[in-house]
């Protein structure tokens, strides 16, 4: 499938406590990272995760595919960028980050979000609507 | 005051992503480290923070002082020791950390928590009970 | 390809601070397990990151894919176990993480690791050798 | 001693994977967010701990006292303020965290560090003039 184009964007910068031996960042920030700026898009949707949790839905990471491209560095500032597409009862989140300014890519990932509603696997339909209203420009 | 003696210690080792730039234990994991330590206690006496808080019992921390004596590296075996003693409202535990296997003092700390009870600064007598049975000997 | 069987194992426990919101171990932490993991393996090798850094050769990661199939919990003790296989110039490794004491898997995961021999990508024959003569019970 | 006035200070947000088991930010992330108030003062002075270290000078924290006043939630913003004074060998931050925006102190640190020249407790010079100079406003 051709990864869709990036809907939402979130600038963040390297904190020096995230970098390693190496004096590069270590790789489990950038699950961190990843994760921030999703539940940042979800605010922007007008949702959160907890709330979702509270009306019975828990979206849940099942499958995450990463790349490790180019290291940030300590100091470094970077833009992180997420695509969506549904597959089945899959939410696909292509998350891309980019070091500033040159914009090179520094990390890429498949994120894979399934719903379990009411412990069942399960759609999320406001979750979609929400996204589609956002991608059409409605939000 | 005079610092009581230990009445637990917990082993643990330094993993390899708690290090930083310089290539020893970033100071914040010391504050894992004690945190840890606190709940092997705890669950040593029988007892747990998430079930307190189900009572109503809130322990909190108020205050920590920390000393950085030595730092702990990649690799490093601990032992993290505790001591208690109970202060008016304040349950303070006096946290240290020595390197193995030679015992070195890498860290020193003191931590004051206090109990919300139902909301409110208050003391929670089952904790008090349960390190004195400890301390005799009789847990 | 097919899985090769594992060849080492190491067992850890989860520290309530690795726990999130939702009172299960943040996704993030799985990567710092199997991180942890390889280095342990690695000194079981005789071998160090560090020392094959300072001989001029750099293993990083490169790629990393991960499923998340039964959420760990506060006190949970696990076993993260290793497979290995070299695909060309990437040495894989299989790294799965199974709940103690029903032995439960809890993660798995493929874990892509490139040589850089001077900044350029290459072979670690060093490290090639070990792990054969490790996996013939030599070492 | 009276506490100094802030000289510096910078806004941050809590990021969700920061918050714990009770979805306040857990402890140990208040000094992740003071060492990073730090990092970032030293880059407004033209100095880095890095830069320091290559010349033979170690700045490290020898002593840190927190009191912890009011929690800091998922998605909170907040400012980090920093005031200095020189107390014999020792350089002592003063480092305080404020909820945005109704500017409610959640968090209060004094932080005592020391120099390393050449492995034996100095002063920095260097440092001391910076900071000097950036509280007449020349820098």
């Amino acid at each position: 499938m051709k990864k869709p184009d990036y809907i939402f964007e979130y600038r963040m910068e390297v904190r020096d406590y995230e970098c390693d031996l190496q004096g590069i960042v270590n790789n489990a920030n950038y699950q961190h990272y990843t994760e921030h700026t999703r539940h940042m898009f979800l605010h922007r949707l007008g949702m959160s995760f907890a709330e979702l949790h509270d009306r019975g839905t828990d979206a849940v990471v099942a499958e995450m595919n990463m790349r490790f491209k180019k290291p940030l560095r300590s100091d470094d500032e970077f833009v992180s960028r997420l695509a969506f597409a549904r597959e089945g009862l899959r939410y696909v989140f292509y998350q891309d980050i980019f070091r500033l300014p040159d914009d090179v890519m520094a990390f890429s990932s498949r994120v894979d979000i399934v719903c379990l509603v009411g412990g069942r696997l399960g759609r999320c339909p406001e979750l979609e609507e929400k996204i589609e209203s956002f991608t059409r420009g409605e939000l």
